[in-house]
């Protein structure tokens, strides 16, 4: 039976976890879960981020479900670089997953735009580039103080991801891969990058493909977010445009994600994009359902998409039967997805 | 008299330029201009770029005024990095300045969002960065290649450019900074860059100030556009934001640009955000409403404000007396602008 790894975290992160465990525990009957204290709380309490006895215990494990972790009172990068994203690097999870579908029942900003026309996933990578934590201060604090950030990229690790993405393409009915990048000013990397996706799609021949600038990409995710598929782009890139497909489609509320390592040779990390959200924590408030669509993510990583697809199914229609304006608490909503999914 | 060197430009650059001169030479009789020739068309032709007595003779203008550069016949980066790339870095233009106005008469793709409610600019830093080149590539085209960009940042290039946006900010009626970065991941430079923010700030104790998260901030001008004035961010974050910025206020037919050098110890250079745009050219129906707004950039940090705002006003009228669904011609549009301001 699968194990998996609850970190529920700070704020609604513990609440939007506890309704994702809900239905999980409706759909894989006898999941093993255990439950790890990480995140700012502890941070505040013990000073400590991700002990390395903890690391190891997490390594035991399936899958890791992650509510949010975070807080203003801790300084900027702490949790960020030593517990998120040591996960990410320790873990290999290099396919970073995050699909965007304008559901049924939900309204995009975009004026014209109806649900069902977006529906695209970006495949972010997860190991490598800016976020490696390459770089330093000289100087510090001085008039003369240089500050670098280097962006590190592997032909092992590009090639990796993209391939991923066009594995995930070859499944989905429109079969199209576009490559975000910056080639025109980051030639060093945007050329691995373009080589790589070159080569790469030779194996595909019938995948449609098309590349474009991470500046363009951007502006066309506002203009024309219907016309994406899969979506592959380095990691810092692919921060920037889940964010803005996740507000195209209506915010954060229904943004989920997997740090994936698709050999399953480590466990796989499955996070609702929203933050713990101090200012509604507690309040019981908090939408639930990006927290139960990670679950999804997770139970197909797993190999068990049939519970995926009827968990996704249960969050669409629940999001679509919404009476608009009025409010419904975190834990109804749970009720009526574990209800939906039984 | 004001001398200013004219870079046309590849595609549509030559027909933009063409009206935004007859808009300028109508408010600065008398001004001087120069044609370079420079662009895709150029490189094609003989190979170069951007010879070194051109650049030289440039240096000797007051500003420059360029249309667009670039043609797919050209491998990406050639003209990027050899021509505005090299001007920016060359003519230390540090503060690449983008409004972003929903104007009168024009539609946001934005639900809910009506003309004059976004109004925002952003200052972009020019010569920093990941746009400094550094980087390489080791072991190219093998399975062990690794691809390396590297941002450099100094105290000396954030300081003034922070400095820039606050003073911009005190002379906009709203008075507020918002810095964007990441400094969550990006520590060395997101550390200068905080740090170095929270020092200028100091100084302008009546500007409001926030920070965001680059990727929070894609989100916001999205959701919420209408929440900033003045944004002050790196080079690399500058040019995603304000194509998003652009898509908000209904794409890059009204976005212009200044690539500014405020002390003017070096000719600054203005133009539209759009580009040469292949498809349409030669056919009369490129907007140049970018270039012409692009020129009341030029008239301001040229000491012209009055003229400036004549020239901005004439374009938001025009753009707000348009019969929606009726094309015009770019020549035409330029009639109606120079009379405007005549
Ligand atoms: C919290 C932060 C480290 C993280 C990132 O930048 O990847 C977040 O923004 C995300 O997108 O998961
Ligand atoms: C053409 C390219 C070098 C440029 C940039 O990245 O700065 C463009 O996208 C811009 O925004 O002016």
């Amino acid at each position: 039976m699968a194990k998996i790894a609850v970190v529920a975290g700070d704020g609604i992160g513990t609440e939007v976890v506890a309704q994702a465990l809900k239905v999980l525990r409706v759909v894989l009957p006898g999941v093993e879960t255990t439950d790890y204290d990480l995140g700012a709380a502890r941070y505040n309490r013990t000073g400590e981020v991700l002990p390395d006895s903890v690391l190891e215990e997490l390594r035991g494990h399936d899958a890791i479900l992650l509510g949010a972790v975070g807080d203003p009172s801790v300084p900027p990068g702490v949790l960020e670089r030593g517990l998120l994203l040591k996960l990410r690097f320790d873990f290999d999870q290099y396919v970073n997953l995050r699909p965007s579908r304008l559901w049924p029942g939900t309204t995009s900003p975009l004026a014209g735009v109806k649900p069902g026309e977006i529906d695209l996933v970006v495949v972010r990578e997860g190991t490598e580039g800016l976020y490696v934590g390459a770089g330093g201060n000289l100087h510090p604090g001085t008039a003369a103080e240089v500050a670098t950030e280097e962006s590190l990229n592997t032909r092992h690790g590009v090639e990796r991801v993209i391939r991923d993405a066009f594995g995930r393409a070859a499944k989905r009915p429109r079969r199209k891969v576009t490559l975000v990048h910056k080639t025109n000013v980051l030639t060093h990397a945007g050329g691995l990058w373009a080589r790589t996706f070159n080569a790469v799609k030779a194996e595909f021949p019938d995948i449609e493909t098309e590349y474009q600038h991470v500046d363009a990409a951007a502006m066309f995710l506002v203009s024309n977010p219907q016309r994406y598929d899969v979506v592959v782009t380095d990691n810092l890139f692919g921060d920037i445009l889940t964010d803005i497909a996740a507000a195209v489609t209506g915010g954060i509320g229904l943004a989920a994600s997997g740090s994936i390592n698709p050999e399953r040779a480590h466990p796989s990390m499955f996070e609702p994009v929203h933050g713990s959200a101090p200012d509604i924590a507690g309040k019981g408030v908090a939408d639930p359902s990006a927290a139960v669509l990670s679950t999804a993510l997770l139970l197909d990583h797993l190999g068990h998409p049939e519970a995926a697809a009827k968990v996704t199914e249960a969050v669409g229609n629940e999001v679509a039967a919404r009476t608009p304006g009025s409010a419904i608490s975190t834990e109804a909503i749970g009720d009526r997805l574990a209800t939906a999914v039984a």
